[in-house]
């Protein structure tokens, strides 16, 4: 073949190079220990969904998933999408099986979900993203409390301070109570002022004002107070949140969150830094997630954060640690000739839990020796003809430069230890 | 809507329901363990490929990737598959860096890889696997070697010993030069005998004679014992494999591996089982993996194993363990109207590394108490009016019943010590 093949990834997908890898599996480990601290069992399911979940709410949503999902037909004429979300799938798993199921479930998940998104920088069209759900706690305050708190300690837990970041809360429930109370009762002004509250930090007060006069006339001057006014008052969350020592904590009424289907308390968390000042993860509590699959109504409160954001987020912040993959313990044989000796070497260690990196290459002994100490491995072992002869090795602590010798297993048990 | 949704995942590929996923993550757990104990790093790259990746090798590969791929055109214009096998995605990866790369790389991953499979029962669409590869060694004996090592440890890893499981090795370079020294040449010829080999166990030895004697009239009688005695041979592989206290190994003169790109070792193995006497994992060496993407020939050697067939292998051989994933302690409040207060208590234990569930549920303080008890968690403690009154707990160790009693903090560190 004369044309050679491209090394691109597919557009707008990424490749994990080990140390790009590194980052990634720190994201998620640290996830799935926060998740799991609050005793969240973990699921999963494929990235193949029929496409009908996704069309199941109506026109909207089926202009939404040819337009921004990758969905195809299969050699079986059936109609598949690559899962943009993760809420349409657990919601499907959790009606396949809520008879058996003991609520309160708690649920996580760490997704690749793909959106077709047109060209645009630094967009990607993968990205994975930790979906946390409680689903069926009759205590919605309890249960939304806890939904915020895992979400705060899943930033806690990366090493960042209650400074780094904002949690905002809004209820759609007192929202709406407000708007009645206010003599807004119709559907269409409610959505139209939501979406417009959605826009109140990102436009200049006169022109949000100037369309709010529009929408509801009567209403604009308190809704604005309303609004303006909130991160000085508290609700029941808020409260809670508190008290369990969570602080960095403020009501927003002018935070909206795009989905439909939530029904009261939604919460975003901003980074505070003015670099990076953005929406870092979003969620709330539905009422029904699961009547499209059969009688049963079944609702929970949730958030989904993002890994691009999160790693966005760990840099300003300088939170990423050294996440230095190398092996414990590098074997060098002194000449290519003793490679297997090394291998034989490296078995026993390996076998007694230290992780053991053999030292192959056609490089000189001086270079692999140097190239050893600044590998990050804590030992360095040298094999050639003496040691194997006298089937007595050398232990080299990189760290401190002192030396121990002994046989093997007795080596082993001293990096083990 | 009236028609409800259907609670099925997509057709041949799986959920995974925490008891299952608590499977899946203890074999991803293990794999990755084990690769890391051989100082292998690891990367990973999206499903999605460009369709050219695959389809590079000539026509034949053009029909597979039509066949048995998931492949489709997405709004650009592009041919996007989801990848059947990690090699095309890794060679890509390693000729895009090949000058900045320190050879030689231990590179592993365990993606899921799709197929489109006609419907047959138990075979999936989608599964996940472990591959592992070292890349441009200069010794090429030592890196097979230890690619068959780390395969090996790949189950010692999980409990097997080694009455559970056969290596299988061959080489196609001493398949080769067998033939030739029995004038067989011509590369036609030797495909055929080599396709014939690969069903010598599953066909009668009078049938498989017939075939041979069509193919190679005057080599058959040689070819026939080279391959029946094979397993009392040994070759440098398998001498340097016990040496390094390998003994499960054989050579198998009938191995043959379906993939063309091998060029010398190729091995598998095989679970000793005869309910499940199959083969778990095989690999190879291959010559040269990324001409297709510049002028640098880089070879290098690697295995696959799936995680379907290693679930069985563990099944059959009682490999399993106990993966209860249960918090450490359950909360309990004595009266929903504590719920908030074993929200905040759960937080000081979770601060101190405890993992920590409060039962939410409206269920009465004795089934609270005995569900915690049933969990799998080590500790309960109850949470109620005296409790928080005198701020003092009693903490309930589940495994032998003892009870200590204290500030929350105090408690926290008796777990967590």
């Amino acid at each position: 073949m004369a044309e050679k093949l491209s090394i691109e990834p597919y557009k707008g997908v990424r490749d994990f190079y080990p140390e790009d890898m590194a980052i990634q599996r720190h994201i998620f480990d640290t996830w799935s220990r926060t998740a799991e601290s609050f005793g969240f069992e973990r699921y999963d399911a494929s990235v193949l969904e029929p496409s009908e979940l996704y069309k199941s709410k109506g026109a909207e949503n089926e202009e939404l998933v040819n337009d921004q999902t990758y969905t195809f037909v299969d050699r079986g004429d059936r109609e598949v999408t690559l899962r943009p979300e993760m809420t349409p799938t657990v919601a499907r798993m959790i009606a396949g099986r809520h008879k058996e199921l003991p609520f309160p479930v708690r649920w996580y998940s760490i997704p690749n979900l793909f959106r077709y998104e047109r060209s645009q920088r630094g967009r990607v069209r993968e990205h994975w993203q930790l979906n946390c759900d409680i689903f069926g706690a009759e205590d919605q305050l309890a249960a939304d409390v806890e939904m915020i708190a895992l979400a705060y300690r899943s930033l806690i837990d990366f090493g960042a301070t209650e400074e780094m970041f904002s949690i905002k809360v809004n209820d759609r429930r007192e929202m709406k109570e407000f708007y009645h109370s206010l003599g807004v009762i119709d559907e269409e002004s409610i959505t139209q002022v939501t979406r417009l509250n959605d826009r109140f930090r990102k436009i200049e007060r006169a022109e949000y004002m100037e369309e709010l006069r529009k929408i509801v006339p009567g209403a604009a001057e308190a809704i604005l107070e309303f609004v303006e006014k909130s991160e000085q008052t508290e609700n029941a969350v808020t409260k809670a949140l508190n008290a369990i020592g969570i602080n960095n904590v403020q009501i927003d009424r002018s935070l909206a969150r795009g989905f439909d289907y939530y029904t009261g308390t939604i919460f975003e968390i901003f980074d505070n830094d003015p670099k990076n000042n953005r929406s870092m993860l979003g969620g709330g509590r539905y009422d029904d997630l699961t009547s499209l699959f059969g009688d049963e109504r079944i609702g929970g409160v949730g958030f989904g954060m993002g890994d691009v954001t999160m790693r966005d987020f760990l840099e300003t912040h300088d939170l990423l640690p050294n996440l230095n993959a190398s092996a414990s313990l590098i074997v060098v044989p002194t000449e290519t000739k003793f490679n297997l000796d090394g291998e034989k070497v490296a078995m026993a260690f390996r076998g007694a839990g230290v992780s053991t990196l053999v030292d192959i290459s056609n490089r000189k002994l001086g270079k692999k020796v140097t190239n050893a100490a600044h590998s990050g491995a804590g030992y360095l072992l040298v094999v050639g003809e003496d040691e194997i002869a006298r089937d007595e090795f050398v232990l080299k602590n990189l760290a401190d430069g002192t030396e121990s010798s002994g046989s093997l297993t007795d080596l082993a048990k001293q990096i083990a230890s």
